[in-house]
């Protein structure tokens, strides 16, 4: 590791992390895994920064140091943000960028037959943003000894009980996302441009809250006004909020890439009955879920518990409520594990953090009350404390 | 169209590229074409929202209306901001989305098949983020009738001419990015926190400029200082700004969508003398370089007269430097078309739009002077107006 590498974890801990991914590589009989998902790279080996518009990964061999591989010009950010050898850090030409004629991940092949790694079985994750179908192409093609094996969330599932420092770097995004709602409520108002509330919730989450300095979030603010609130991903233009509007914020604090995603609505004045309703159905649901959040529970229990609840108001919903939380790079916040719906037979177990997300989205608006949480080994514990209710910011 | 859409161009241009798309998809006697790219998505049907994280596209067949299909929660987005009608928009049930047993294009196949749109020749994305391998062994395993047939970028290359409207939304992105390299280099000093300063540069973004509202770049500001801007994509932290750094900003404007790159770098005190160097030869390599780009001319010869000069000078740089821009959705705000290197023979014609982006990246920092040009039909517009140096902030 270079000296001023600047690591946002232990030695231990990344080593702790190899040695999980290679018991999962194990269980798979997987040889060598190519890790594509931003996130996974990070996690094992502290790389970032915004070079996943070209192709990258980490090459991790069952036995033998992981390597670092991407576009030559990015080279020097694995220099200096991974723990990795700088001899360990391996790079492409320009050509291979968004070319019609070569691959990237043709060399990528190239290098594993120069270093003995193309035979056997390598794992590849089929299903990310960062694999497209002519990456796996590309392999398949140039990689005739070996077999491809889908290895799709494999270092995902190692992520999914986080380490005491990673539930730190949540509790600090989580000051982060409390900042912005209180900020937001404070400013908001009838007649201000969407796109100025926008910037300043931009501006809070990135300057951050004391030594918890602000990251980007995978996902931009989503916030929505009344029947665009019907939409679960509008972003923002310049219309002018007008008294009696709602507006959902779907916003995340982010501290060195890890979130804390957290929902509220606002009301301009008193909102419609209905909307009461609304509110006292998703409590009430919230409520009787996270009973279920705890260790030696399902997370299907969590979920169904919602809809059952929801249901008894009059509620109906199908889509699913929530999923794990922690490291991630765009396009999603999520973990990509586990889902909060039926037929997640996931058991709950201490370290978790997931997202409690029981949107309803109705005829003529939406309404979010969200909480993220971490299962302690007897219940949980809500990471943020933001007032859970409908908002309603007098006019 | 549902009356309260709001489109940023008229039903005669969105019409004019269906054209446009069909006439490249009878170029390659396509049948159907299956569109992933969010920005070519958006580009055909002026759909927008952050709903590219879960499977969705746009189905062309050769004849008959264009179709959305996504995930049920957005479709009330596709409501809200396509030209098409209701009934033309489709989705596919929750428990698709990220699932281990299934995925969302077993459904997009199933609505291919029912279609009657399963045969033929279909065109696939095969290189983008937003068609994984997964996606694709789905839909050849589905579509048994079909041949998936490589689409990769054959929308990108029809938005590569803008319309006047098009280069309007640039000019208001170009209004913005000056807005935030004026707004940097007035806050910039020792002693401010990196992490503050990505603060400032994003609410000036977002705020935009009269007009002109900020939406969200597809790529966050790049703000690296001295050694770590040796590394071309890094983000922020929250270490301090020094005496005597020098700091690249590599950001841009955004304003529905469309994009105006623009990169300078700033000095606090007196820069080195190799930066001195460095900046001469990047200027007068961009004066050289930019002299070709003109009706006539090929992109290739911009990058090449760029990289003799710059070699009179003694450096050297064999990376790519530049590429079209426009709309664009993360990661990447390039539009994936041309790319200003040896090897691209693409004419220049009145109307394209690139940044030109003649970065250095040396032994201990980084400098980056870029413009963002238009082509007219003598030659090139700069779209902004940021003194063309290497700044310097007395300290």
């Amino acid at each position: 590791m270079p000296v001023d590498a600047r690591l946002n974890f232990t030695l231990q801990e990344y080593a702790s992390r190899l040695h999980k991914t290679r018991q999962a590589m194990a269980d798979r009989e997987i040889d060598t895994l190519i890790v594509v998902d931003p996130s996974n790279l990070a996690w094992l080996s502290g790389y970032d920064g915004w070079s996943f518009y070209t192709h990258q990964c980490l090459i991790v061999p069952q036995h033998g140091n992981p390597l670092w591989w991407g576009r030559g010009i990015d080279a020097p950010g694995a220099i200096r943000t991974t723990w990795l050898d700088t001899e360990d850090i391996l790079s492409y030409p320009d050509h291979f960028v968004q070319s019609d004629s070569c691959h990237p991940m043709d060399h990528l092949a190239t290098t594993l037959i120069e270093m003995g790694l193309a035979t056997g079985r390598i794992g590849v994750e089929m299903e990310n943003y960062y694999f497209s179908a002519a990456a796996y192409q590309s392999l398949l093609k140039h990689l005739p000894d070996a077999a491809l094996i889908d290895a799709t969330a494999r270092v995902n599932w190692q992520r999914l009980i986080k380490s005491e420092q990673e539930i730190e770097y949540m509790r600090g995004a989580a000051r982060i996302v409390e900042a912005m709602h209180e900020h937001i409520y404070q400013i908001i108002e009838p007649g201000m441009k969407k796109s100025d509330l926008a910037a300043e919730i931009f501006a809070t989450g990135i300057r951050g809250v004391d030594e918890y300095w602000g990251d980007y979030p995978a996902i931009v603010p989503l916030l929505p006004t009344g029947i665009d609130a019907t939409a679960a991903h509008l972003t923002w233009d310049d219309s002018l909020l007008r008294a009696g509007d709602i507006t959902f914020f779907e916003i995340a604090g982010c501290h060195k890439r890890y979130h804390c995603p957290l929902s509220r609505t606002i009301s301009l004045g008193d909102p419609p009955e209905k909307y009461r309703k609304a509110e006292e159905a998703v409590l009430d649901g919230m409520q009787s879920a996270l009973g279920y959040a705890k260790p030696g529970k399902l997370v299907e229990d969590v979920a169904i518990a919602f809809f059952d609840t929801l249901e008894k108001h009059g509620f109906q919903k199908d889509n699913r409520t929530g999923y794990a939380i922690g490291l991630s790079y765009p396009p999603d916040w999520g973990e990509r594990t586990i889902s909060l719906r039926r037929g997640d037979k996931t058991e709950w177990q201490a370290g978790m953090t997931f997202h409690f997300m029981p949107a309803l989205w109705l005829d003529d608006g939406g309404l979010e009350i969200t909480e993220s949480i971490v299962i302690t080994d007897s219940g949980y514990q809500r990471l943020t404390n933001v007032e859970q209710c409908l908002r309603i910011k007098p006019v």
